[in-house]
Parts: C-alpha cells; structure tokens; sequence
C-alpha cells in the first residue's frame, strides 16, 4: 500500500537513490518453476542503459541485476525475486551547484516540501536511474507471458513535432530493436535525428511520445469497475518519470469522431466473434476482448538543460542558471524498455488475477 | 483489492448495476466529525443526472441517496459512509434485441468472455448509471476538501472538434454550473449546441474532452515511485466509463516542446519561492507544488446510436442494427461532475496519507 | 485498505451502526456463475441472530439480507454481492443511562478516544449487531467453498470452566446443528446449560471458547511469509467482538510439549504421503498440508451485565452501575457461525488466490 | 497485497533464503527526518542471532544489515528502506538426507505441494534466517515509537512447562535484556535451564510462550471492525515461524471468567478517566484505550531434532530419521526480538494512519 510497491497479486516493490549504493526490486507473487533467461534480461537492461547512443547521457553503468531471491537452479522458486543493481559511476561533484538552486521542472522543489529534505546530488529517489529497476522487473514478466503467447512491444512514436504515421498492428519489434531510437518508421527516425541534433548543439531537449502494443492478451482480463485494464495501466504509465499523457485506442482523437465511425462492428472469423476494427484499442468495458491493445504515453522534454536559464536560487535572487553534467537531449528512446516493461507488469498481474497464468508453471 | 473498490486510506467501494434495485457505495476512512450539508450533495447529484438537457437520455431518475450507516446527527461518525440509490426508472423492453445482438463498442462483448454471462438489460455493472455513486462519494470527499481551502471544477473543454480555449487558470466554477453543457466558454458552448443539434438529427453521437483544475492543494502530497499524485489521477480518471485518455499540465502537447520553452523557472512572491508558470500542472515528482493541478480527460462517442449500424449478431449473420432506447448524443457535459468527483477522492486521500487532513475534524 | 474492508481478492466490506438503519456488506471478488440457495443462507443468518435461546437477548429480528446486486437469475453475476440487513427492532431507550457513563470493557471509552465521538445508543458500530454482515457473507463463502468439497464446522467448545473434551476429527456438525449452545458433547452441554442459568440468575456473564475444523482444504493454500493461512485466520478471528485469542493445531498446549511428541512423522496412504497424527492443525510453514484445519477463539465474558459495578460516570463520581437492556448471558453460541464465516472468507480467499477456486463457475 | 508485504501504511517487503546470499527487506512508508542509531540497531539484531546461548544453534553469522536506501547524513529520507544480510555461514552438507525424507512437521511437504519446489538445503524461505529481517526492520520501527514515548519489551514467559508468572506490567526491560534466556523472573529462569539441559542430552527440543508488553501508546489507535489493533497483531504474530497461538489481556483465560470479574471499572485519575485495571489489555472495541497493551504468543517445539523420528521417506518407506546439523533447543529466547520487531511494525504503522506519528520528523 506504501507508494514503492505497484501491483495487486503480481508485486513490484522498488528501492534505491540515484546516487546511493544501489538500486533495487523485489517482485513478489511471481510463479514457481519458470525458468529465468539471464541473457534476454540483460538485453533488455542495456537497452534502457544511457550512455550508449549520441542523444543520451553519457553515464557508463553495466546495470547487472543481482539477484539474491528466488531463483534456484536457474528456474523461479514462488519466493520473491530479489535483485540490486549497483550504482557505479556516480559523480557529485557534477551537482554542487544543486545545493543553491532548485532546478525548474525537476522534483528537488516539491520533495522537498514534502520530506523536508531532498538529496542534492542528482535526483535520489526521483531520478530516471529508479526506472533501471522496472526493466529488470518487466524483463521477469515478459517472459513469463512470453510463455503464454504475449507479447509487448514499445516504440518510439513522436520526437518533438516528428511523429511516425505506422499504425500500432503494423510495428515490427525487430526494426524497434534495431533502431538507435527505438522507432519502427526508418524515415520518421531519420528526421528525428535531425531534430536531436539540432536541439544538442543548442544545449536544449525535447520531448515525445512512446506507443506500445500488446499482442496475444486473451479476451477476459480486467477488474472493473476501478482496476479496469486501462485503468492499471494509465496508472502504471504516469508513475513513470516524465510522462504527461496517457490514451489507448483511439484516445484523444475518438473525442471529435463521431460514435459511428467510432464503433467497432463485430464480424465472425472462423466461427468466433470479433471486432472487425480496433477503435477501442483491444478494451472493452475495462476487459481485455482479445484484440491487440495498444496505448501511447507522451514524455515532457527533458528540464535537466545545459542552456542557461533564468531562475531564482534558494536565496530569492533570480540568477542564470546552467545545468552541468550528463543529459539525454530526449528520453523516449530509453523510455521505450520502461513502457514495455511496465506494461508486462499490468498484463501479468491481470492474466494471475484472472486465473489465466497459474501460480505454479510445469 | 478487489476491483470494486478504490483508494489508499479512503476507499470507495461500489456495487449495484443499471438494472437491478439499486446502485450504492461505501467510503470508508472518511474523518468524523465533518458536518454534511445534504442539499450540496444533491446539488452535485442532479448535474449528473440524466434527463435535464435536450443531448440527454430522458430518464428520470430522483438519485437521492439514502444514506444507512456513517452520519449521526448531521455529522460523520467514522464509521463507514454507505448510501443506496435507487434504480426507479427501469425499461428492460428498450432492450429486448440485446439478447442477440452485442452492441458494437460496448462492454458486453468482453464481459461475456469474463464472467460467461453478461445482463443485456443495459450494461449491467458496465452501465454509466454506475458513476452516480462515484458522484456521491465524492460529493462528500468535496465538502471535506472545501473545508482545508480546496476546490475543484471540472468543465467541458471540447465537444467533437469543438474546442474551448480558456486556459484552466481562467475557468470560473459559476459559469460552468450556470452552463447546460458545463463549458466555462460561452462562445465555444454556443457552437457545441449546433454541433450536438445536427448530431443528434443524424442519430449519431461523438465525444469530448472533459478538464479539470485543483485549486488550493497544499505543496507536499503524493506517493512516488508508483502512488505519484498524476499516476492516482490517471487511474481514477481512466476508470471511468468511456474515458479514453489522460493528460496533466501541458499533456501531450508537451512531447513537441523544447525543454527550454517548457521549463518553470522559479520566483520569489512574498518570500515564498514558487514556480513562475505552470507548464508541470502542479505536480512535479509525482509530489504536488502547491500550484493549481490540472488535466484533461478524452471521452469517445456514445457508442449507443440510434443511427443503422452493420454488425453481426451473435449468430455471426451480419445485420442492419438500430440501437432504440435512450442515449445522450454526447456524454462529456454529465461526465463533468464525475471527473470532479474522482478528483476529490484521490486529493482527499492523498491529503490523508500525507496528515494534511485528521482523521478527526474538531 | 481502509479499516472495514476484508480480503485480498475476495473482499467483504461492512457497514452499518446497530442502532442506524441497517447494516449491510459487499462482497467482492467472488466468482460468477454461482447458484445461491437462499434458504441455506436465511439458515446460517437464523443460527447467528439474537432471540431464540432462554440465555441468549431477546431482540427480535428477522435479519433478512436484501440482495441489492450481484445476482442474476439466481446466480452471481461477477459483480459485488451487495446486502442490506435493516435493523428493525430498535429500542434506544435502554441506553440513556450510557450518556453519563461508559460502561465497563465497552468499547465506549476507545472509540471517543478516537473519533471524539461514540454513538451512545447501543455500541454503533462497535456492536455485535455488525457481525450479521460477516455472516451473511460468509454463507455466499461457504456455499462456493461446498462446490469444492471444503466443509467448515465451527462450535461451542467451552463456556466458563466447562470444557467439551471432543477432538476436533470427531466433531459432527450434525450435532452441532441441533445443538441450542451449539456443543457437539451432549453431556459437556447439560453442564454449561447449568452454568448458564446460575450465572443468569446472578445477573452475571461467562466468556467461552469457540473451536473451528475445515475438512478438505487441498494442500497448497496459503501465502508466506506474512499472508500465512494461520496469521490470515488469526486476523480474521480476533477482528470479531470479544474475541481474546487464537491458537490452531495443538495451540498454546504445544508450549510445553517436547519435539519428540508434537512432530507429525509421515506415512504413505494409498499412494500419497501424508502426517500420521495432525499436532500442525493442518497447516505447516503457513501453508495447507491437506489434512483438516482446526483451531479455537476465545471470547470474553459479556461486558453488559446488570449486575451492579462500581465505576466512575464520566463526571468523574463512583457511582453503581446496572447495565439493562438486553443482553446474553454467554456470547459464545451466537459467535459460532461468526467464526464459521470468517473462517470461510479466509479459504475462500486463499482457494482463489491460488488459482484452485476459478473465477467463473461453470 | 502479495503475502511478502506486511503492513498498510509502513509496509515491510521481506526477501531472501537461508542458502542464497542474503535476506533482507524493504521498509516503506517511514517517516523522513529521523536518525538512525545504527548501534542499536546492531543490539536488536545481535539478540536474534543464534550461537550464543548454549541451548541456540552454533550458526555464527555477524548479522550486519548493509542499507542500501533510504539514509542520508544519518538520516531518513523519506524513500524506502532497503537493507541485505548476508548469509556468510551456508553448510548445505547438513541437509543432504534431506532429498530423501521430508523433515516431519517442518514446511517442506506444504512448500513442495503449492510451488512444486522446496529447497532442501535448510527450510529456503521458510527457515528462521527470515526473521532477521524483522528485527532489522523493527528496530528501526522501535526508534520511531521511542522518539514518540512508547517503548516494546517482549520476553521468555514460558519455556516447556516452566511459567514466569511475573504479570505483565512487573516486566523490567533491563532484567530481559540481561538474561540470556530472556526472562524477567530469575527463579523460572533457573528451572528453564535445568529443562533445557536435560532436553539437550535428550536430543529433544521444547516449545515455550513470548509474552510482550507495549506501554505508551496513546488511546485511540486501531481501525475496526476488520484492522482491530488486536488483529493486526494476531497477524503480525502468527506470521511468524513456529507461532501456535496469541492470546492478548486475559486471553484463553478470559473464556472462564465471569463479566463482574473481567470487566475493567473507570477511576478518575489526575482529572482523567481511565480504567482501574487492565483485564482488557489495553485495547477496547479493537481501539487502544492508552493503558499498557500486552500479549502473549505460543511457539510449537522445534522440530528438527537429532533423536531419532520413525518417519516415511518420500520413497514412502517408514524409516528412522535423525536430523543432523544445528537447531536450538527452544526458540522462544531467540523468537523475543522478533515479537518485539513485529508488535514495533504494528503499532508504528497504526501510528501513521492515526496520524499520531507525522510522515515527516522535525
């Protein structure tokens, strides 16, 4: 119920400081006897990880999850799965200046109102670094609904004002995971780098959005009335750093379509029922309808910025304001992993709330 | 935990469905001691209520909640507030080719495939006569939260493509209730009417955008990693019938801006340091910063239309169908008082976590 | 998670104060497609109520729960079972003396310690009355649990120093059933029913204990290492009025038994290993071994008793005090099929969470 | 929700066990502001460990939390407390035999059946070792309450069939803390020994009482009907490994006692009300009435014993079992901090919801 645990039978409880020891996760209420694929998670971390692209910080971390619960001889054991993940390459020297000022649009100012207190030194509890612990996290449930026919895939969808135009049934995982910018629309990326370029050598950033779609979701999961699938994952999504919006299906464009065009007839296919189109994003009511699920989040520009600011320090006096040390010029591509793996997370709760996944796999 | 009920320390829990007795809640975790003024919960009640407009369902309905447990001598007790709304107004004939027939975008279809049943006699559970509830509870949730200095107006911000373009700092509460459709723009209102007027000649329907400001929230109140304040608004806003998008502070319209257009520098007013605007809607870190915090929420169009629609039956042939009954041409302007009932109930929870508000009103 | 509501997927939430006008619950969770017997149900309600027994209060109630929602046809919807119970036989005219005194071991005192408030006319929700909730409840439990072969006898083992010395294994709810004290030993029964009639006389009360078996649990429920099966009916147990303690399997006797004697070595039955003797009560490392469940509450003596006390008014002055009004003698009885409800929540919950109760009874 | 979590607004995750790397735990939701003395802390833990008494296990482990979260400059911050404690001190040699046979009354047989996995190497998550992990987190839960008046003293009130019958309130927290037994009374002290002595040469093991005291704690904490402070202690308590039964005020003794005799009269003193004793332990109406709160809990025999068991193998063949390796005679010594952690977690998180403890310490 504390505010660091997500989940209701499927539990993610998360810890750590950006500029502590470590971060880390317990994930509680997973299956027994699914057996782990160290390699695939690792892929999944490294692609969250900065450091590795031109637009992104340039912080060197090998962010190995180590676990130290819950995996026995390779395969899960019921018990929670325990896991840190060290900090190694923290550098507070880069955030003396932080002591003075508040940085605009970044959470030192209200955590401080709240706690009393806020670590100067690069965020602590609020940094993008906590999210390396739901990758780790969505890793484990992606391949536990990899097991049951599920797969999630998401994808950088906006940069700015460039936007890919694919349709979410026409995203190709393999091209997303090529993509330095996670985006499966080669020529909208081509742009986009364009655009990142532009706005580093200006010391600025953007924003954007990630889409994601959830392919194989059986008809049936969903807790109406309040933890209705979209429900879940609105909440999952906007408990990720930076995110502004959240819509599925049609989302903000359904509002000034009209309900017929809207409505989603239904036509039999090989003697089953179905929706012969997908306005409502694979939900109905708040309940799966086996259709692919899809949803988009937009992320706010970056507020850590080397371009001088006007702002007023702790003290009142309005000063310029120049932030030092290492930013990405937009996060949507590293958000893409965190999507993803949040939204394992949502789907794998609901497929054990629903009796879909047992507690015990064979 | 159950999908029923909602919230952290104050929870609401609804039931009842569209067609049997009743519909009713219990919120529980309500601090004693609080006087209840009955007549501005029924204030609240009546705007939800169907069948005072000429885009709105003709059915009359009282929607008085009786009140059984929580209130002694006018004020709460502690105990559990639980209330009863009756169903009055019931024609299960309008609903007779339901029986064959899943109305397209309708929850019916998914329903079925969770529960191996689902009441055609009109939404059942799905129904939104199960936002009534959501309205009393937080009329109550309303009159805690008047009584620490905050207040809450939701208002149509959009009607199809028409768009209001008050900024939610400028929206007064006294138009919004004087207006039909709840819009705090006269102008814009004037030309959703003819839009809804030619609707609903065409049997057609469409959706809307309902927004939302907080004002008064005390910096400091909200849960992160997961129980961010926007994260708890996301989810108690994509719960709500319909509902198909969410979005705070500059939404998605922040994903195309530089972080250096977006940023809030700070200020010094009256020896406070605050922000100079408001890009952030009033939460930063998931913590609120003692700004006004407001946020958007998409509606799709009424998928009830009496407007032909081609759709296969449950038989699989595909047939004209023609949905008779009685259905709003738009539901945003009774989504209104809605979203502000949900608002209330996550700032009053959150201000009960964080002690902002006793559990004991002297 | 407020404090009136019960469970993790299948959740009871109660409401209502003795003297408003009504108690009622939701029960959440529970699977569609059930058929409820009503009658059974009307049965389990009968046993709990007050008024049919020489030791027991004389109000007089029909307690008949009215099924608000949930139900269909005869059968659970999916949707929370919501129920009304009215209180029908008020007499507030038995406590005006409770303004000027809180009476003795009455939760009187704490609950204005807490909510600057208790309703004096007859406990509010602090009174017994409330447990009618928890049995209503728990008859849907029971009648789900049926389909899956658990049975649950709870019964009078002990009242004031009269003890039944039956084994857990060899009580017959058959008995138990037609029993007035709900004793399974006829000749334990003649005693208390001795007992009973002194004290009554005396105008004095006797506590008692209630034991509690659950034949055909399947191995494997249970969720260490906090939400163990033993600590999740401990909770349950002592959240009942007048509750004291709890102890299962061979309880507080085990303290002082050696290793030796109190292990349950295994032997092979038909194939399947299994304990030869059942010191564990069913239940080891928090989780079920198949065997039957068993274990005992305590209950205090009554606290209203109209034999004078001497004790302060909240003026201050010792003053003698004579409790009248209704009241049992020994509330033990009437708490047996309290216990036997709460103790089918509790399994019920379990059974789901396990994922060996579906969803959706088909 | 999922069973690792315990607590509704302080939350403990636990992890880890007894032959992996470490246990450890995540504590959520405590206050910011505080500061930590680690030194007691190492106190709390160095109580718990085994292999320094002569009747505890010769493990030899240092038992020190490493905190990976949530301090600052000696203080908490606010974010989740995150600790390890290695396990330094494996010797899986011990447990070969165990392949064959399951340990009679130990958790293997109920683990195998729900995960269809045990680790046979010392009980995994259901060995002792996890109780570390709620001493660490309770002592940091003792230091909250201290600073707030109220103090936990638990303590060996029972060892096989030798009682202290020191009442609760006689209880000098320096005698438990000087007795290697844990016990206040010197003379039952002395006959433990003796009992313990001859077990030992016996190869046998006993079971024994903890009774706890918690004085301080204000009147009016507790959230009825379902979170009585009495339940939640019940939970806390029979969570833990070995508990049999929890009993609080007069407890199992209650069940014999006429009302004229239990029930607690009110005095005035220094111009309050209170009670003029304590049958009640504390707590009325599941609500603390600000008398001192006291309990006992009942802990089965050890039952890895090295005398000889005639038990089935998983082969099924009845044969003789001597389990080697290292077990204590009798758990209760060891099992006192971990009450007293458990009572701590409680109180402090009933503490928050009261909002008697703020979320942020000055």
């Amino acid at each position: 119920m504390a505010g660091n645990t997500f989940g209701h039978l499927l539990c993610l409880t998360s810890f750590g400081e950006s500029h502590g020891p470590a971060v880390g996760g317990v994930l509680d209420g997973f299956p027994s006897g699914l057996p782990i694929d160290m390699e695939a998670l690792m892929t999944a971390m490294e692609r969250r990880r900065p450091g590795h692209g031109e637009f992104q910080t340039a912080r060197n971390e090998a962010d190995l999850p180590e676990f130290v619960s819950g995996i026995f001889q390779g395969k899960t054991t019921g018990a929670p799965l325990a896991f840190l993940i060290r900090n190694n390459d923290q550098r507070p020297a880069d955030y003396k200046k932080m002591e003075e000022f508040y940085r605009p649009s970044h959470a030192g100012f209200a955590w401080d109102a709240k706690f009393g207190f806020h670590d100067h030194r690069g965020g602590g509890r609020s940094s993008a670094r906590e999210t390396a612990v739901r990758v780790a996290a969505g890793a484990l449930a992606l391949q536990l609904l990899g097991k049951f026919g599920i797969s999630i895939t998401a994808y950088t969808g906006q940069i700015g004002n460039v936007v890919s135009h694919l349709s979410p049934g026409d995203v190709n995982p393999v091209i997303v995971m090529d993509s330095p910018l996670r985006c499966p629309d080669p020529l909208a990326e081509a742009e986009m780098k364009i655009l990142l370029t532009g706005l580093k050598a200006e010391d600025d950033s953007t924003g954007g959005v990630v889409g994601c779609v959830i392919r194989g979701v059986p008809a049936g999961i969903g807790e109406p009335v309040f933890d209705r699938l979209q429900a879940d994952l609105a909440k999952a999504m906007m408990s990720i750093n930076a995110a502004k919006g959240f819509e599925y299906g049609d989302g903000f464009a359904a509002a000034s379509k009209k309900g017929s065009e809207h409505n989603d007839p239904y036509e039999e296919q090989e003697g089953r029922l179905r929706p012969a189109s997908n306005h409502a994003g694979g939900i109905l009511g708040g309940i799966s309808t086996g259709e692919d699920i899809f949803f988009n989040v937009a992320f706010k520009p970056v507020s850590s910025i080397s371009k001088p600011q006007l702002t007023a320090g702790k003290s009142g006096q309005v000063q310029h304001l120049s932030i030092e040390g290492r930013h990405d010029v937009c996060i949507v591509p590293r958000a893409v992993p965190v999507v993803e793996a949040m939204a394992a997370l949502v789907i794998a709760d609901h497929m054990l709330i629903s009796g879909k996944i047992p507690r015990n796999i064979l």
